[in-house]
């Protein structure tokens, strides 16, 4: 058992000082900040334990209000950020992969941004003409999750992607982190894809530029902390509640109460930012 | 415009008297009615205006009353019908899929079946050695729709039949009938997949032997009958609500007032139905 | 069997001419219609078939197509005709009661209002200080209906408003109508309350200041025409579908095939105008 | 800050050796626990930190597992029980209340059971001289919660307990637990009514036979442990993972992942022991 997080930001924090092959700054902002962790070199990919790539953290300030103002500066965030990223990207056709259980709130962020985001690539040329802006083609897939489909996520993706042939795929997922701070307070966008174990299921597959022959951005926001995530981090000798975290805690998650309307915001903000940086 | 409807029987009926080309036997027990249509020649394919193949209906009486006890006999009906229709077909491995919007109620039959239906497929043969009889390996997929996708149905579906590797799939959809008491009382099944055209949301792409390569068994459940039906049905001079329904009948559908119940009925008597002949 | 349409405007267009007794006066702009109809005299309640009152139709071109800017044009109109219709009334503390089967989809628009108005009763007068403005005690209850509860939705209400104590009642419901083309893109504002009989259940009884004891607007959209209305308004001599209609129509509906969103869009509308009224 | 649970059962666990004024036995049978906790004086009132009754507590094993096998036993179980906490009260009339907010997964379980059990209160005595038994008048509200009613939800049904005059009140809420182990797996039904302060929402009001005139009987299922209650349970000297807990764990809970379909199954098992107890 180990501590588990999908944030590349609380791996950085595991480590005080200076990590070579790392690098890492923040700027703030209009109550949001954001950070980026780039992990340059093997060295600091073994240190981190994650891919070499991009990471960028987007902390918004009382995301967890349910206020339409925020709500826009969130996705306007994701929007700027997510453009910066795929800027230097073939962005002919994107394909949007939700990953997770729309059946379990906490991994649901996925399909819902699906519902959400603005496609495109059936619109006819002929309609395309009514437009005054070039229109990008933009496709949508919520693969499902092993356990209703039988069907490694992974396998449903690359057969998809190998129809409609996209040149850029953004894979959109609910998270586990290590600090309750960051529960639907945080969106992490980074180039690296999909690595496994990550997600709120934490049995993802592999979902990368290696595994699906083109680039991929994950986007995603931490939903749940893990029980036995929680029972790592205590620590000292009398272990009552340790030991139950770790003998019951299986399938357990800590999680806002309200994390229903909690998905359906970091979902908004998702599709929002996506739609802002595609087609716009 | 023209007549409306999914089910061959509703086609059949249009004609009195003998189809050469076409036969049609019916039977009834406990207060279910099986009527098999073969049609078995191109000529009777031209009249029916349907492919070449079977087609059962398996009318439930009181299946609106969400009863227990109906819904058992339903299923076993569906059950053995379909046993009886696959018997010579190789079922080694077996893809369910699911058409039809999950955000329209009358349309999301398929989706909804989907999450019903016992998957297998991800079962390791170690895990397999636990059982005393065969798993055959299923697996099941809900593609969504082209507006919410962008990408046609059927791309998705080659897509992950190329990876999935199925020697037969079984579409289930909902279905547009002509007659107001089929409405959610009435089960389709057919050997012939899914033509262009038919399901609720009308523009459902072929999904068929031909285009996908494995042989391809529809099972449908009439939801709704179109505005434009309707009209169609409305025979006389005078005509003021037959031309209300041509001019603003787009879109608008006649159906149950409990759509929602009834969608649940019919999708736990088609995956009630379809586990039975697949797992027993 | 008789026509059935909860709208005055409907009852009002059966006649040609003058009804004495009944004013008539209608006004458009950007995009929105605005009829009134009032019932002045008990002459004109017995032709028009409804009580005497103020009824106030508010027709949005494109409402169904779920734009946000005819959304917020739509809660503006019903916004400014609901102030005026309570500018004379005691409004220091009102009860919003959303009518209708939440399971039912088309039914849903009551239940769904109570869930996105503001309410704001249960605010302490020390919360109410840091507000710069005057909050006035709003609260909201979804009563259910008679088929889930065994109560008569009355009973409840009568309960709730004995405690609450509201000095004005709103009541939101899901409407019939004749007309296809008013299906969800019509709001019907009145200050008779709900007659027995209306909304989409059907069964709806008395909710008026005789039986309440104050006030009671009600605020409904049309989601369906029962297939008996539809039936009714077929004239001519062959009437095959006609019959069909009358023998199996019971319970179905004529509806938008995606009525699922257009309640959505219906509410948003419905509960953006109410706090516009009560809340600015 | 102290620890939170609506259990009985664990606020005796957390005593060894006998309480003066407080009886407890359990008997095992069938892959299921029942544990009776009497408390009896004001004595063991004081100690236990719970009102002077009867509270029993079903411990189902694999509850989680969503086998229908499984919860056939626990809704005999439930019936029983609660045939017997009854069965010297008057049942001529009884108001099942269901707690909780249904937009809020975790504290959904009392609407869901709403939707669930039979009421019959509204079938005329015509309609009963069909039935071979007698139907005792059953009736269901779920009152909603403050945040979305603006009202106190103890104002609600004390207004509908005064029109619909029931003579006994079933009350049904998801629980606070101490232990992991019990989330979703355990019932417990009481005679006592509904204390302030418990359930999911920790705002509930009291409703017992002191505020509502007829005995109250409640049942509920824990489906969360809080945050600060995992906090107060980590006892130690390093405490860096309690601070962060009892800092951002306000409004966390630790729940299932699974806790939609854990609410679908206890709402069945709860809702089919109700009808079992009342309606047989």
């Amino acid at each position: 058992m180990k501590i588990r997080t999908d944030l590349a930001l609380e791996c950085r924090e595991m480590f005080a000082g200076e990590i070579s092959g790392v690098e890492s700054t923040s700027h703030d902002s209009d109550g949001i900040t954001v950070t980026h962790v780039n992990i340059k070199t093997p060295e600091g990919e073994a240190r981190i334990g994650k891919p070499i790539g991009s990471y960028i953290t987007i902390e918004i300030d009382n995301m967890l209000c349910q206020d339409d103002e925020i709500e826009e500066r969130g996705e306007n965030a994701v929007g700027n950020e997510l453009k910066k990223l795929i800027k230097d990207k073939n962005t002919d056709s994107v394909l949007i992969v939700g990953l997770g259980n729309q059946y379990i709130t906490p991994d649901s962020i996925g399909p819902k941004t699906v519902g959400k985001v603005t496609v495109t690539r059936h619109i006819t040329s002929e309609a395309k003409l009514g437009f005054d802006f070039d229109i990008r083609p933009v496709s949508a897939v919520a693969p499902g999750v092993l356990g209703i489909t039988g069907i490694e996520t992974g396998e449903i993706v690359k057969g998809v992607v190998e129809h409609v042939k996209p040149t850029l795929v953004i894979a959109v997922d609910a998270l586990a982190a290590r600090k309750i701070s960051r529960l639907g307070t945080t969106v992490q966008i980074s180039d690296t894809g999909i690595s496994p174990g990550s997600g709120v299921g934490n049995n993802r597959k592999e979902l990368t530029e290696k595994t699906l022959g083109v680039p991929v951005i994950a986007i995603g926001v931490p939903m749940v902390v893990d029980a036995t995530t929680l029972a790592m981090d205590i620590i000292g000798e009398h272990k009552q509640i340790k030991n139950e975290l770790i003998e019951n805690g299986r399938g357990m998650i800590l999680t806002p109460n309200d994390v229903d309307a909690i998905s359906n915001t970091a979902s908004d903000i998702i599709s929002g930012g996506i739609n802002m940086a595609l087609h716009s």
